[in-house]
């Protein structure tokens, strides 16, 4: 065996702790309008049909679009002016109705090295304003507060607080009236400088949304996915590595890897030593 | 950090090597036709709508069940004589229609060590015969040849060959005629008996399907499920690990959080060093 | 040809004006959030897929519960104390998870008599206030207003002009806040008493809602659906057929027979001389 | 009241007789494969919730695509050479990714003569050979033995007998093996001459299908949707008519107002005297 497994192995056996940053799937749970919601049926249920031996199967119906609850974007997403990541023609990328160029199939598995901005925890805040845009003074006083560095490849997830309102007020988390506060073009361009794999948010839209405006802009889309083909993550659960203070982390990603989608819904992990 | 966090975070920094176990997602796949087959559409394509900026985005629609492509059964999934695992009444799991306990929401993500048994390695075929039982011999023989170790806690995953029908011939994949190879009884039974965490395998229903039966009778599926909440992970890709000699790893599995659903479509990872 | 048919047939060289009662479909209508949403995308547009002789189809893909637009509920959709219409156990009705008894496949499609009560026309007012409840003067004094008799076998639509808002003010229609004028259980009751087929109208749940009050009580649908088997359509379009004054016609309803379902879509039409 | 709506109604005091010429939508039904399948489960049954005063309700959840169970084509259905019906654009038919020109919602319910040509029985068969083409003089010696006229306007159903196979073979009747018999090109123009507003047939594709050949070459489409403008029906249930002998009568159909789709699940009604 390799040493590098050895050694994973080893931390396995050492005891690893998961951080599980996904939301769970329910019906009514909030997103945007512009897809599809989550919805959820049995067709068939416990006792509808018992095979003679006693043995029974239950299973599942669902509809959704790939934007909702936590989820990652692929690069065919967005486009800018007709163009997708690395000046790929939007019309070509398409075949027969999907997107074979920067489908949600081609987001290889992440297992990379993740770290936490945590934006309140810097501003001494339980959560940002609504419509409060993360600007680069805030993230570099976050990297230095934290004592963390930003390497090449990296996963960054910038935490704004604004995850509280997911269950207790949908429609202040979706935020069409209030806004939400996220990085705007200005921090998408320093993360960006970074070299960072991926990045993402504990909002619904990654970007700073301002009050009333929807998401009729989204500068950071066009910087981060379009300009430099970086994967965006949205409504992620970050609250309970900033209350425990984990910064850096093994990030783990695995998409589905659904062929010529836009995005595909995710159950990210970080994972330390327990 | 703690330690263990920096040996997993060294373990990032010497290169892994990440192999995907998961089936793409297309229109017209291989499945059982009990379950909801997927579909996906984009409502939205870049173009139909521009914004003033000159951006665009494109979005999807999904309906699928959750047990079709690579994909995991909550222990929700399969009662016996009305029960499910830990003796919990099957309907009293279920509220408001959804199974609360027991559902794939409940299913912590994984981050074990994995160990492939492949059994066509050992008896020297490509594939194993259609409707063909891997017995405890065929089992410890492949354990022997391999030299691993099963442990307690380890996710395993028996590799029949079958997975080559996945592409070129989808009947015979799901193997309603001909039968289908993969674990019986005396299998599932001598897997739980090492207490393992989770099963897998390369074929749509990972028991041994006779020719001509269909799904009529699920042994393994009692034993592991119902008997031993012992999860099983079906249609999964399993031939890069064989052809590679992978037979340990450390194996990542991370199923969407579906509340109250029997099952979640996923990609699972084997990760090793590079 | 027998005399009826040749009346008939008379009739539609004659000329005839149908006047369509059903609302379009749209992604993003007003429903209730009770119900899945309609959602609808085309997988395959033209010149996705173009035939070697210059040919080309495109196709849909739909997703959607059955009491969203305009809509008839099943008897299977509402049960009083663990019974449907006509003492039937509900989940005696349930076979292999859908209502075999008394499902929307078990609803005749209804070429009938129809009568329009145009409540608002009665009062002087364009709409009914919110939350106001149509009670028994109202629809008696209308019946006389109009010169109409109410026959056993008729389909009786009563309109509210809450319609106005379907297009307009979406959260109005639904009026979680505000609350719905209808028809109350004694409405309900009136109207059963005139042993009518079916009734309709052009709100959301045909009921008064009270400001607040969502969906919790539906005195209607139990009087109407439960006790006497009265098919209940609701979502109506019916200001046409004011404006017209058009007050009796041909009923026409042919709900897609969904098997087990509780509900369909329809698209109803009234079916005048022209 | 109208002299035409009086008579109308005094048709339906007189009796009449309803014949259903739709299919049940049940799950696993045959249905062309490029087409989203139907599938339907109910989110909640009687007793999932109960409400304080006794009462409960269950509803539904659909999947399904727009061309499966009995349906009817838009006009947006079918191009030739990028052109929709009318030297309509195909890509400019859409906007913002739905068939705003010639979609489903644009089909006028139809109240209208209609007729029946069963072929069948003019040829002495049960059913017509699988790839038989209908011809124009099979089309002209049904008229002649009938006895009927066609005039401008009028829905015309042409039976194959095809349909016996819905139910008892399903692959039989989509007949992707066999071929399916039905109108080709020659009689399709024959159809069209006759200035008929619509055409239906008890087979998948209205049209002949040549074995093995799948729907890889649509001839009567062409003529009818784009060249005429002419509806087509397809899967309907037209055994009862002929076994009735009922060739002429007062044809219904409401199609759902699906905005921006290319086809529509309908129920088709013929009306005649009880």
């Amino acid at each position: 065996m390799n040493a590098t497994t050895a050694q994973l192995l080893a931390a396995v056996v050492a005891g690893l702790r998961v951080v599980d940053l996904g939301r769970t799937l329910t019906v009514g749970m909030p997103q945007s309008p512009n897809h599809p919601a989550y919805w959820h049926s049995l067709p068939r249920r416990h006792g509808d049909m018992v095979r003679a031996d006693g043995g029974s199967a239950a299973n599942d119906m669902i509809s959704m679009g790939t934007h909702v609850g936590t989820h990652v974007d692929a690069l065919a997403h967005v486009s800018q002016d007709g163009l997708l990541h690395g000046g790929l023609d939007a019309a070509a990328a398409l075949q027969g109705g999907r997107y074979v160029e920067l489908g949600a199939h081609t987001i290889e598995p992440m297992v990379r090295r993740g770290v936490l901005l945590d934006v309140p925890g810097t501003l001494g805040v339980a959560c940002l304003d609504p419509g409060y845009e993360i600007g680069i003074q805030d993230l570099e006083a976050t990297v230095r507060r934290q004592g963390v560095v930003i390497g090449a490849g990296d996963v960054v997830l910038v935490r704004s607080g604004w995850g509280r309102h997911f269950d207790s007020d949908p429609p202040q988390f979706t935020g069409h009236a209030s806004g939400v506060p996220g990085v705007g073009e200005a921090g998408a361009t320093w993360l960006a400088g970074h070299g960072v794999h991926a990045v993402g948010a504990d909002t619904i839209a990654f970007e700073r949304l301002a009050p009333g405006a929807g998401h009729g802009l989204l500068p950071a889309h066009r910087v981060l996915l379009v300009e430099h083909g970086i994967y965006i993550i949205e409504t992620m659960v970050l609250d309970q590595l900033a209350r425990d203070g984990i910064h850096e982390f093994c990030f783990v990603l695995s998409p589905l890897p659904l062929f010529g989608a836009t995005g595909s819904p995710v159950r990210p992990l970080a994972v330390v030593g327990a």
